[in-house]
């Protein structure tokens, strides 16, 4: 865990380039801004080279695509590998949607990713683990979290991030489990999406050490969450959203390191 | 008026897929996951089927539609019938203009849907009653609300929600008027568009009772709003969006039979 | 600078037509309605004219357009100018990618806006002067700011709006500064996106004359958005952009007077 990650990017205010989900788009970009990096969003393929040339990392979001982003998205995968910037992707809905699955399946063979992000249904449905998942959430299953993580970072060689209560980090050897958080995250719909991009923030500054920066994103936003549903004291999803982009901009890593809790 | 659809609702969480409006999809989306269901959004035909199929109720909203979508939105109204699932359309502006309401008439043709949920000029227009609407809002006529409500339950064969100031809503032959709410709604712009979206999720569980699901909708939705107002004593739109949140989330059926006047 | 257009437009509620950027359109169309305009957004082209005939003043952003939607920009910018309508154009990021720069200039050829509202970096990009860019930020270059904004003003016949810790308002020989303001705006995501549509609501009401509602908004924007950070007393950018609309509801001319700084 490299909590001085969070220094550095404030420092540094990398750009991070998105596919976004729309649904959740402006939320992700104030998140980005709020922690300390620069977002960016393009819909236009034409675009695509300047933009990846411009940032110095690539979150791909699959919440809402159309067969013409896939192509955009690819392009800009393929690109980013081309250029060296690290790529963070969050299969939305793959658990619940076989037409995502095969997808995000697919766009995993066009370029390599540095890390996943998803939910124990999303991340169970790439490992091809059974794991029963229900719409957008999580889904009830039974398997082994671990494991299942595991065997995704090893099935796409990249780190993997299944979100939780626990968040499981995974670079398919090594194991490490972010245990802060808040239930309010799972209230408010673009949580999951917002950790995706910031991981790229993390990442745009992590030397190439992708492990450290999904461990210390999932940290950093864990406890930033955790931190404000403490001030709350009430299960309030609108106040949550708003306090929680105030604390990632204000959030400090004695703040983070007083509660941190993971092995 | 069924309040105890609220507590069934939170109990069973159900999935709502959305057509959104792209303005406001963020809002809505929250709205459905604070009230207690579970909010699925959708950009891509091919995955329509398996969208419909996992899903409880459909909202269909029309606010910035495109040729493209038009034919998304026929495609998932017309699944939405062969699984037996309840509809809501929100027929954004098409008061306003015409080149909407001819896109609106024609998918009124093509499925049949639960639920129309619109202001006063919208319906209006859809019910061919002379009504000067602007923009998107209400307008002013002079019609009488209760009948331009009604005329277009018997014209569609469906519910209707004409919402304002009081909301009424009427099955083609009953009528019900909702009258908590508070002015704070006009000037959140994506409160209609909740409204419609939250109706499914109420409708989500009112084993095919469409109107009882449209009235106590309404009726929560009103109320809560209403509370919130009262709670802020001051005209505070940024505010009343955060807090309307909350207040969906926590609201209690006992909550709002204390301030319920409806006829 | 003419403070009572705010009192203006608040009686006349004037509609204004908007070309969105997806990342902030639900905050643009707060904004707009908390000011005390109309906003209607539209993305299908076939709705262009009735759109442009029931609007007062069109907003043109390119934050996040594609190929198909310039052909929508460039109908709706015509279709304004022939029936008279101010047209206000947010050239975002242009100073960064030259795709965007090319489009951007191509339309400014196709249609004559009244205003153009971006930072230095973006301004300077069209006014051709060298100036590093860098995001959608405004970078930090050495050119002086005051010519900059004229001689982007004089090459496109129209008002600019240099944003910017100080705004620059020129019209190609005169020129106005703003020096209201809060850092907080850059922390959020929206705020550039939000003035630009405010500068289509007074220009709405200003008869014509684009330089007094350019430098009124300006003036109203910047003035509520650093009563608000005065408010606040920390940099909280959730609760600062959730309170900007209610100041942008509730700020009077009185209130704006007091703390007014503009030469």
């Amino acid at each position: 865990m490299k909590l001085s990650l969070l220094t550095k990017l404030r420092q540094q205010n990398p750009i991070v380039l998105n596919i976004s989900n729309f649904v959740t788009v402006q939320d992700v970009a104030n998140g980005i801004n709020a922690i300390g990096g620069s977002p960016i969003m393009s819909e236009e393929i034409a675009e695509t080279e300047a933009m990846v040339q411009m940032s110095r990392a690539v979150a791909l979001n699959l919440g809402a695509f159309t067969e013409a982003q896939v192509a955009h998205i690819r392009k800009m995968g393929r690109l980013a590998n081309e250029y060296g910037k690290p790529v963070i992707l969050d299969p939305v809905a793959v658990g619940a949607v076989k037409y995502r699955l095969e997808v995000a399946q697919r766009l995993l063979t066009d370029f390599q990713v540095s890390v996943i992000r998803g939910n124990a249904g999303e991340i169970a449905a790439l490992a091809e683990v059974d794991w029963a998942a229900k719409g957008i959430d999580a889904g009830e299953g039974s398997g082994d979290l671990v494991e299942i993580a595991k065997a995704a970072a090893s099935r796409y060689h990249c780190v993997v991030i299944l979100s939780g209560p626990t968040d499981v980090i995974s670079d398919g050897k090594n194991v490490v489990k972010v245990e802060n958080g808040t239930p309010l995250f799972q209230l408010h719909v673009g949580s999951g999406d917002m950790l995706s991009s910031i991981v790229g923030v993390f990442d745009a500054v992590a030397d190439g050490d992708d492990f450290e920066a999904a461990q210390t994103a999932c940290l950093v936003f864990a406890a930033s969450g955790q931190l404000v549903a403490e001030e709350l004291g009430a299960e309030l999803p609108g106040t949550f959203s708003m306090k929680l982009m105030d604390k990632l901009h204000l959030v400090t890593e004695a703040d983070i390191e007083k509660i941190a809790k993971f092995k």
